[in-house]
């Protein structure tokens, strides 16, 4: 195997942009050695001088994108900003210089693909992102490139780090959201403006990649239903729990028959599923193919060598590849997927009800008129009644809600939780 | 992108080739669209001409190897024979008349990767087994393709669906060994001939595959020490619950400094380990890398299409390449590594004790001298005592344990399994 050579530059060298750096200059003679791939860091863009000295980059420090651009020894370019922009302008430009490029800016992705494709296909170079999704597992690699002999028909993912560490101690210490998060901030698993994570935007872009890929159809980021963790209770976790169940925000799709159905949302699994297992800042994903069977690929979701492994991954496939891997499908709209608002799933309804006989009858008679079937049914002495039901269309039991909220022995609907059985 | 046509010829048409011949008939459009290739089976080798006709196969039956191996339309050859012989020499013919393979034959990797990789290496084909571990789960391409910035250092797998299977029963439902098996064949989980699952050596093909891609130096089959799950009492599963483990028959391996260690032997495991969550005919792989940190695969270890769906993932992955990868470490023999028997890990030792004061103390202190740290004792009234040790080397168990078996106090060690901390 005669070595090729790669020149990268680095857009950004922040925690991940550091890490990558780190992999890519002490393990040089290894990749070099076990996959006939010489990479070198060329050019790095950053304006943090104390950054560049730290990790004694000032050498190879870029002026600007042009530079690294028009540098025809760069022939990968890294991009760690996050955010839409500058990545998308400069990695547009990188694309349409011929170079390929390695990301894992997951926003950037799924509000742009179609245009960073575009952008690709004109230049001729490659567009990589393993690293946008599940940290340094190779998650993106096992839809594209090992369940080639499969229609995938749903994907489960716990796929966000700081809402896993937050449930998690949620549900193993019984402590409350609002001093879970603190704690993640304090710890540096969530950020001072924790939305991103918490509202369940950053787990729909990696939704809308994983299930685009999944699909091989577009899935649109606005069509992919979101609700976050902060108005998670821990009582419910407890009696959750109970029920043998245990709360994950999770990012999940289906494809069944053409109709895709895409949904970010805290949801209840049943506490033996494997997802149930992943942990504080590990992340999994789950998925069905149709030849495969269940499979689960799991590991930390985020970190500086984690993410860096990805990003390095990437860039020795890139490396290897003559002509890049195209996604045509992201450039047709949907086709003739219809993206399903109404999906269906189980639901845990907790109700704070008076001390009135008959009230379950009549909640349970409101449910079945609207369709919910009644599943499980706890009842507590406080005047908590929790009632789980079999899978129901979201648009139903929104009508069996409002029609409890109606009988007299009910004052509240006090939860409603999505459960995936 | 332009179509690619590949020409495919099965050898065997049993549960796996079958289940490969039914994915490669039903998703041959699917595949087209998606990746561009199109894959035609061209020939399949099967005597049994009933089997034949089940699957509509007849018209491409070939008389022979020869048939198949001077054709000049048959691109990739996938062999499902099992065991070394024919597989090996037909599959070297294949190799030398310049076509790639694609395996499912763990024991003939094992046993002939060097003169299989010879042959590729002569003939310009490219040798894939995906399918040879883990099923349908991309633990091969995991280890090839996206961990490239990673020095491995450790694997832990279960990697046999028929022994998980018998221990999961026996863990849950307290059955004895005998009779789990029986069950196991009565569902076709077991052969007749049970060895080669119970007594660890497919795990041992496996393990061997596997430690030899993570490291990237040979790790020869015939060091790989191994241990099967016939004398495990269903009592030790139930102690060993109670001090927090899970038992499982685990694939090992370790590298650090150049020393590799690799083994098969049941396991105790912290039962909330990953791993410990894995059930019945479910396998999984956990990988340890320097950067990407612990990450895990999980999925189905066996079953036609879960195992077909490696094989026609392999055959779509060799089909994109023009040069195949080369595992030229396989053919130095080991290098400068150091295959160490001696390996280190923490101890599971039962004994049946008479009624004296001081026995424990006894044993530990017999247990010190061997420099064999005691951690935890569980005692019992009925004259068992169990006591699980910290890490420490085999050579000094072994000591450890016959000086023990001198104590007056002692009757015998009943039972020995080591744990994974």
């Amino acid at each position: 195997m005669s070595a090729k050579h790669v020149g990268v530059a680095l857009l950004g060298l922040g925690v991940v942009g550091g890490g990558t750096y780190e992999i890519l200059r002490d393990k040089r003679d290894m990749i070099l050695k076990n996959d006939g791939v010489d990479i070198e860091v060329r050019r790095v863009l950053d304006r943090n001088s104390d950054r560049l000295k730290q990790l004694g980059a000032e050498s190879l420090a870029a002026r600007d994108i042009d530079e690294i651009v028009n540098d025809p020894d760069v022939d990968i370019v890294a991009e760690f900003f996050g955010g839409v922009e500058p990545a998308r302008s400069f990695l547009i430009k990188a694309l349409e210089a011929g170079k390929s490029i390695v990301t894992a800016n997951k926003e950037m992705l799924a509000k742009s693909w179609r245009e960073l494709e575009a952008a690709a296909e004109r230049g001729g170079g490659g567009l990589y992102f393993e690293a946008s999704c599940v940290g340094g597992v190779p998650v993106i690699r096992t839809l594209t490139d090992s369940m080639q002999g499969n229609a995938v028909t749903s994907l489960k993912g716990i796929v966000n780090g700081t809402t896993n560490y937050i449930l998690s101690r949620m549900s193993d210490e019984g402590v409350e959201y609002g001093e879970c998060l603190k704690e993640a901030q304090r710890l540096g698993y969530a950020e001072a403006n924790p939305s991103a994570d918490v509202d369940g935007f950053d787990s729909s872009y990696k939704n809308c990649i994983l299930s685009s890929l999944a699909y091989r159809r577009r899935v649109p980021l606005d069509r992919i239903y979101r609700e976050g963790i902060s108005k998670i209770n821990v009582k419910d976790i407890a009696y959750g729990k109970e029920l043998g169940y245990t709360l994950k925000l999770l990012a999940i799709s289906k494809c069944r028959d053409g109709r895709v159905e895409a949904r970010v949302h805290p949801s209840f699994l049943p506490s033996a599923h494997p997802l149930a297992a992943v942990k504080g800042p590990f992340n999994a994903l789950y998925i069905h193919g149709d030849s495969v069977d269940d499979i689960m690929l799991y590991g930390r979701g985020a970190g500086a060598l984690p993410t860096g492994s990805a990003i390095v991954s990437d860039i020795v496939f890139a490396a290897g590849k003559d002509t890049h891997r195209r996604f045509a499908f992201e450039l047709e709209d949907g086709g003739d997927t219809v993206i399903s608002d109404d999906f269906s799933s189980a639901h845990y309804i907790r109700f704070d009800v008076k001390n009135e006989e008959g009230t379950l009858a009549k909640i349970s008679g409101a449910f079945a008129k609207c369709g919910v079937p009644v599943k499980t049914v706890l009842k507590k002495d406080d005047g908590t009644l929790i009632i789980v039901t079999h899978e129901a269309g979201e648009s139903a039991v929104v009508r069996a809600l409002a029609a409890a909220e109606q009988l007299s022995g009910v004052e509240r609907v006090a939860a409603h939780i999505r459960v995936e059985e």
